[in-house]
């Protein structure tokens, strides 16, 4: 496994890698669901590569940039037991946001939703590294985790609107037992946090039960979610959503797809989680 | 020449061409300037690829969208005579901006100076298409005209900013004899505005002497200017500017290079123009 620090280095290794090459994004501080990634990468392409970057852009001066964990070496033993072909780590300062940097992309309509609500700059961040990074990797193929499900919305229009000739391909969301999205910022979960955060799943999967037994009324199933998540005392909800994945528009009556979604406090930590209706249907 | 009016039909005849591909963008309605820029393309690279694209996002609802002028035939018999390999003429409607486009190229700072002024959301449209057309012809070099120099900044700092790997490569202002630039949008001017219209390079060629024989000071050489457009009662004047080519700020004296740029509007038709101070030194 190679290991580039530049884009440079990065550009002269990848050109020797037989195509088709897949692409795994990441932030590092890697868990088992960032492997799974690696793995659908793996089984699609000859060539895998994969990021680790803590994006600063994609972060709001008040969060926590600073404090994201980071531990490149564990991250790397890691991606050499998957067998990864490649990846780009760029070094602190190495130049992906060079003095006098101001080229953005921007999602007006989908990037002001959910998440971007309470993170009015988040998808611009996101948006603007994955073009960055696309234009370095020059994948085949990208796989992204369905955990961060606005993010994959926002990447598959930013593939479409844009002409990437790129295949977007999403993981199903990895767990913990007891049903825990799994997610770097787990790590700042106190253990009586981390038992109260399995109330997201649970809402979710009580969701999934009302669909099947025929409650298609949005606002019902938003409901449902806000009665488990007030039983849990140190959950502070902040949205739940039931919205169409084309726009994340809000739907009154599910007729098609929807993607159910919400995101909560705990202690410190905010955490998001999802799932799609009807169950088991792809988001894109 | 191959010709290709669809994206999918474009990818399968560019993946044939012999690489390093270079690629002239146009908005068709060819004229010398453009097709000096092809045979610049032509000296450097074994495949040259054009497009001829009238990119509505580009132009503000009150501007000519529907009257810009286009002859496509034309067009393609003068690339053909060219040797052009392959060219890329999206039909009307092919889906570039496919229903709910949503995904925006901004650069806040450069684009919002000088043209950006009377046309603030030209270079979104401008950034976006040719980001579009990058992701399309995957060009080894793209060659811009000077003629379009906030044009040519915005795409290099856009080059730049998002890692594109493409060489970018400006050809030199092409002029009529008595010196106003060649513009698709001349053929809008009767004679008489035509005549008046080479006070524009006269302005120029004036600044250039001015500035040779000593004078460094910014605002002199933006009266100097002012002057000679006064002198023609057609010419009503919008922006004359010295700026840095950096970041299109202002001057108050020259010390490095300076962008000497200036629009003016003749009847309904609106003329741009610039150079480069020292004469001869290269914008970018």
């Amino acid at each position: 496994m190679n290991v580039a620090r530049t884009i440079d280095a990065f550009r002269e290794l990848r050109s020797g890698l037989p195509e088709p090459v897949g692409f795994v994004p990441t932030m590092g501080f890697l868990h088992d669901g960032h492997l799974s990634l690696v793995r659908i990468a793996r089984e699609r392409c000859p060539s895998v590569v994969t990021s680790i970057y803590v994006n600063p852009s994609q972060f709001a001066p008040t969060e926590d940039l600073a404090d994201y964990p980071r531990d490149l070496n564990r991250d790397l033993a890691l991606l050499e037991e998957e067998n990864v072909d490649l990846v780009f780590a760029p070094e602190e300062g190495v130049g992906l946001y060079p003095a006098g940097f101001d080229t953005w992309i921007e999602l007006p309509t989908i990037a002001s939703r959910l998440e971007g609500v309470s993170r009015p700059t988040h998808f611009r961040g996101v948006a603007t590294i994955v073009t960055k990074l696309f234009h370095i990797v020059e994948p085949d193929v990208a796989v992204f985790g369905q955990k961060d499900a606005q993010q994959a919305l926002v990447v598959h229009r930013l593939v479409r609107d844009l002409d990437f000739d790129i295949e977007l391909v999403l993981g199903p969301i990895a767990r913990e037992p007891g049903g825990l999205a799994m997610s770097s910022r787990n790590i700042y979960l106190s253990p009586n946090e981390r038992e109260a955060a399995t109330a997201l799943y649970r809402s979710l999967q009580r969701v999934e039960r009302l669909y099947t037994a025929g409650e298609h009324k949005a606002e019902n199933l938003r409901h449902a979610i806000r009665e488990v998540l007030a039983a849990e005392p140190l959950v502070q909800q902040e949205y739940v959503s039931v919205a169409s994945p084309a726009d994340l528009s809000e739907l009154e009556t599910i007729e098609g797809r929807a993607l159910v979604s919400l995101s909560v406090r705990i202690g410190k930590t905010r955490l998001i989680d999802n799932t799609v209706l009807p169950p088991g249907e792809p988001l894109l």
